[in-house]
């Protein structure tokens, strides 16, 4: 059984009235609830960690355990400490998949993991997305059809600065005008980090059941497999 | 100097009163005034071949002079000669640089070099089409704003069955609702190829200047290195 | 249960006593074993197909069954005929795996996948090879050490004129001098191709357990997802 | 006119009797000698930096006249301080040329923007290095033969832990049974990097005159274009 930890800032949901309404216990236990009861719900043991436990909640021991970690922050990148970053940053380099959401572009670990800026276009407009499904045949991509249209979104758009992506999986349509590469797949070390586009603190968009399943494949693909090397150095 | 071909199947100018309005003299004849007028007109000798000349116009002397080859084709893919193909095929892997326009996505020599199907969707509406710069930093992109707006055009969408791109240059937003990987850069053996969805028949794409600068900017990043070993097997 | 065809041109066998002793049966009997009593064997279904049945053994129906296909080539590449290879080659395209062999790197269905010439060096001595994992975060290489040694091959060395690998997994160090990317991954359409030097007709290769499970694990691989779609077409 | 910065931790010099007497002005001094006088001596403006100058020489004036930096470093890595760095890496992201040369593969600025250790295997043994040039179209190739020989060499061996590079241009054999990617270009941002194995602090490698050509090579390669955009992010 594999193990993902779920990490949030999990400010917006305390302080905004908005967002609390929408995510009551934070984005971190709607997301945490969508693998403990989804298709694949007995597939995953589930933790969570936020932004104001001690070490974030990202200890030794909660990291020894994870198979896929996945990213939401939004307005406190900077808090996050480096020490933790170092620390997140190996253990993907040793295998650990990592799923960076919507906002966490400019997270700390993102940015390092990458060696850009991760900078991007954006706007807060409520208008259409459609991600078009760009690679049919990649596993991230498995149960969809040809694109998923979200009635209401924020706006990104390119360029984004990420190095060229191993994979790209979705490409986004804004009813704005703009475009987005969407769906994004890396390998660092023996790592796989996928980032995804969708999502938003007060747009219900982790409740769209073809965004679920879209996080359901990337936790698939960016699972270490079974009796594979957890270090990278140690091969060597 | 170097020697730019452009390469016309050089039908509907023949057959469609529509078409023969906009290009009396073939497509390929609109792109040759460009190369020889433009800004860079001066840098480049200018040939053009068509599909009904002996040879297609592409015999050896007209390749051995030739640093890149512009292909247009439409109607008539499979009237190329498979020789004729085998001919271009062995020149861009020996340095010849190769641009891909539009409906030429079905050419031959473009499904050769990338041994997929270089299927797409398309449809017929004339709606707007916005070409997003997703990455700036590319020679190809040189004295280009965010964005190429596009009035009228012909839609292509995803999924674009290609190996992923070496570097994805251009990816156009569609007012219909679809995104489309519009300019893609690869290298085969020594030669590098751009393909550039933008042109059509009717619509006067290649009347517009950024669209004009996209070209030549491509044919630059295309040539052959001056001195540069003209063929890959025999560096081996 | 997935279903492993393996083809074999299966001329050296029949002409050449020395050949002959070493795979009585043909190199594809001797990997088709492997596959049915290997350490996985019990999740394959195995086929074999030679070059002088008819339709080489791959028909419409022996393709339809099939989720990787491993192909074995020398001396006879241009006698498969045209019209197979087209039929492996939309197969691939849409999703089944394939494992190109040794010399099979001049087979009609590789280059007509990578789009160049697929040439390289090579020297009969048989000096030791030393196979680098590169990669060893890859599945390709679960498994191994950091590297597999061949006491007896014969030598391939760079350049190899293939497209850049999307992933590079083994580069080869021969005791004469040379280097060689040994272990190239690639995906076209939906499909998935690895192309893998180790292999000889004459030194036995396919007997080192290291190799062995190299080619179980990219069996592994290549094989497409269950449930995902069968053809990259039908998905647009 | 180009402009190249060559940084040089300059420690080893000032040391070692040994490395003194190779490089008595350091390596830094070594290297621009060959920038200064070789068959392109009279296309660029050379500036030289080191550690223990105030702020390691890379003041913001230094880096806005700067197309192309050179980076040597070995023993004292860690004592490069973060804001320069920072400095460093936003001006490669904005287009300004990096080559990373032999044992700085451990430099900060590298790691930085790889995202991975960039660790590797290394033995000291003064045995021969064949680097092998696997990308012969590439141009930072132009002028060599198939391979450059190293009579004595220190060696560094697989897995180097770094992303896929974009392009492989060398790899190395080494007499004592390793390979190693030794020519790996990166493009991050606006910016191209090339790391070069070739170097070492006794062995007189940069006296090699393939070795210089590859040098004089890959700065051309890096260099931004001329009036091509320096920032990045001001492009959106």
């Amino acid at each position: 059984m594999r193990t993902i930890t779920i990490w949030n800032e999990f400010r917006h949901e305390r302080e905004d009235d908005e967002v609390a309404a929408i995510y009551p216990d934070g984005i971190h236990e709607a997301l945490a609830e969508l693998f403990r009861t989804g298709a694949t719900g007995d597939q995953y043991e589930v933790q969570t960690a936020t932004l104001d436990e001690p070490e974030h909640g990202l200890t030794e021991d909660v990291l020894d355990e994870t198979d896929v970690l996945l990213w939401w922050g939004h307005e406190a990148h900077d808090e996050v400490a480096d020490e933790i970053v170092d620390r997140v940053q190996e253990r993907v380099l040793e295998g650990m998949g990592l799923l960076v959401l919507h906002s966490a572009h400019y997270s700390k670990i993102f940015k390092r993991l990458m060696g850009t800026t991760c900078s991007l276009q954006w706007r807060e407009d409520g208008a259409t997305e459609r991600l078009w499904v760009v690679d049919p045949g990649h596993p991230i991509t498995d149960g969809l059809g040809e694109c998923i249209e979200l009635p209401e979104t924020e706006m990104y758009g390119e360029p984004f600065d990420v190095p060229e992506p191993d994979q790209l999986v979705f490409t986004s349509w804004f009813e704005g005008g703009e475009v987005f590469r969407s769906g994004c797949c890396y390998r660092r070390g023996s790592g796989r980090i996928f980032y995804f586009r969708p999502g938003h603190e007060t747009y219900p968009i982790y409740e769209n059941e073809e965004i679920q399943q879209v996080l359901q494949n990337a936790v698939e693909w960016a699972s270490p497999r079974e009796g594979a090397p957890r270090s990278f150095g140690e091969r060597a």
